[in-house]
């Protein structure tokens, strides 16, 4: 018998919507126009790519198309906006990220540190909250960019970036906020006007277009120098002939997930809590990392006391069901989570914390199962646990 | 009647494979897993990213896989491959590229000039063909790096690499060579370890993969820093998560390209020969602008004298045939192709020089058409010249 597979990974990467895929196909081999060229066979293709800047504008909830700048993937969106911004006010040699942004962030900062940028790391609470009077306090004259994650990629946790925004604009006026939204777009709404932000970025592969495809915002107040420089696509700001299928897969893509917004808010999260809420309950040494902690409706981050999380996945794995351990641009790494050491989760725990991350295409007989096979991995790992004393210990407390 | 498309522009862009299409399916809704994960899931992908940087490898015979770095474009191979170069070797600050480069590479090289940089810009003679004795004359110990493209993607011009590395090579040991090989993948072989290559770019929608795929080829001896900071992707080289459905596209269209080089050096050959004879031969103000220089099998570039190429191709963009006046990159700007100012070409015949590029989809049929339509267009724009003296003076020349 083939093994079901059930993907609880959708923070890494997802399935790409079939009805994506087919609005993809004719860009291949039947609509393959450079979309720059003068001749009328270039027409649809350039018509496409100007309508799926119009549903990603939609999406975003952008004032103008021109505020939209297609990439190859979330990490160009974030260095094109990083370093576009810090190109442009050159003067200005501060930065202010969170401790918690996901490693592609994180290591060009490290990068333009040694530049010779200073930047300060915002850290977060037990509940991976960020620390917000850290925030305002660190902003100051010479602060160029405060650069936030819209959501955690590993905890979900949702970080109030209208509220951020409204710190930043009234320390200082100058500073740009740039927003990675990666782990939210499709998950809750986002409003580049309503929260005032100056930069955001988005990739298409989390929410069911292909990997490879990626979008930044950028408002009109804004200017930023490209960081693939050569033709004139995308206005100056990104050069490269257009991916046109992506674009256009990305444009259907949004255009699916603005319908699916309620249903993430309601279904995905109802299937969330019931998957959690079975494991915290049967399993003695489980505990929610997030606490209280609003986050997106898909994510669960649970940490099994003493003993280790890559474990629980290869048992998972073994069973045809995919989770992490944390960013999938990190695995194989040793080092314990950068996001839950920033959250000062017991020694004991940060090892054994899990990420399930479910998508529109979970279903209700998937979250059973796994969540009825959890006790008994987590029992066989405790039983091969060099902690049975504290085991036993914990066993008792919460009996 | 559906006007029959006749695409004659595959330099600009190219149709996808179906084949190449059929390879990449699977890896958008089945094995759809980040290749990074752990799951064994994720093994396909990974292993299908694996196998694809094989093939690319082959098609360059480069020594190593590890050598070969995915990108999202030409321009981003190109913008990588020159940063990198350059960040590694901070005390040079001498460049050496070619006036005919692709408007990519030389608006990058506009920017390093404002950044500091002093660069020089190699001459072609009036076939295209480049000026080795000035190549030679301005290397110097200063010379971080020499860019040169492979083929002119205007001309088709080959520019004769391992000639040009020998002399990069014998003047200045330390200066790397890096090779623009967009216009010349799958059309011709490259060979980068006989040709002493450091480091060359192709993108995969010139020959039959999608747009928005391309690879850089860096020899093990070259320090590049990454364009794109973030997650341990492409060995800490191009962080981003791969874009697998196009790397193993792209992979495909490498290996179907190595089966038709033959083809393109016969088949395609003839077709654009007699495509071209035909037009000299019947079109009394046409002009090769390309004389015989050594050119890619699939490009001839013609000139007509006293008229607008852009109406001219206006009018063939009516008859459903699709070519070009040069890059798309640059298509809609009123200034002359700065290719062909480079080469001196005579101001009568500049602004009415076209490109006509062939694939291996291109039929004898096709060809004849077009062959058989361009007397009586040009003659049409004739008629409307204000160069009405000059054409009857030519005429009589010719006749």
């Amino acid at each position: 018998m083939e093994k079901k597979l059930i993907y609880l990974d959708n923070n890494a990467t997802t399935k790409v919507d079939d009805k994506v895929l087919e609005a993809m196909l004719p860009y291949f081999s039947s609509e393959y126009a450079n979309p720059s060229s003068i001749y009328s066979f270039a027409k649809n293709s350039n018509h496409a790519v100007k309508e799926a800047r119009g549903k990603i504008k939609d999406f975003l909830n952008a004032a103008n198309e021109k505020e939209i700048i297609f990439t190859s993937c979330g990490s160009e969106s974030a260095n094109t906006a990083i370093r576009g911004v810090l190109n442009m006010n050159k003067n200005k040699r501060h930065i202010i990220t969170t401790k918690v942004e996901h490693p592609c962030v994180l290591n060009l900062y490290q990068t333009l540190e040694k530049e010779g940028y200073s930047v300060d790391y915002i850290g977060v609470n037990a509940n991976g909250e960020l620390d917000l009077a850290q925030l305002e306090e660190a902003i100051n004259y010479d602060t160029a960019l405060v650069s936030v994650m819209y959501a955690n990629n590993e905890t979900g946790v949702i970080f109030p970036i209208e509220k951020i925004s409204e710190i930043v604009k009234s320390k200082n006026k100058e500073t740009k906020l740039f927003v990675d939204a990666v782990q939210v777009t499709g998950k809750i709404p986002i409003d580049v006007q309503a929260a005032n932000i100056d930069l955001l970025g988005i990739s298409g592969h989390k929410f069911h277009a292909p990997k490879g495809v990626g979008a930044l915002y950028v408002n009109s107040k804004t200017m930023i120098t490209p960081l693939i420089i050569g033709g004139h696509q995308e206005r100056g700001k990104r050069a490269g002939t257009e991916n046109v299928p992506y674009i256009v897969g990305m444009g259907k893509a949004a255009e699916i997930a603005t319908d699916f917004l309620k249903y993430e808010a309601t279904e995905v999260k109802r299937l969330r809590d019931k998957l959690e809420a079975s494991i915290l309950k049967n399993v003695f040494n489980a505990r929610l990392n997030t606490g209280i902690a609003n986050r997106v409706p898909n994510t669960t981050n649970i940490g099994f006391e003493y003993i280790e999380g890559e474990l629980i996945l290869l048992h998972l794995s073994d069973l045809g069901i995919c989770a992490s351990s944390g960013s999938a641009c990190t695995s194989g790494s040793l080092e314990p989570s950068h996001v839950l050491r920033a959250m000062n989760v017991p020694f004991t725990a940060i090892h054994g914390s899990i990420r399930l991350s479910l998508s529109k295409y979970t279903t209700e007989d998937e979250v059973d199962y796994v969540a009825s096979v959890f006790p008994g991995i987590i029992e066989k790992l405790c039983n091969i646990s060099p902690y049975q004393d504290e085991l036993d210990a914990l066993r008792k407390l919460r009996a």
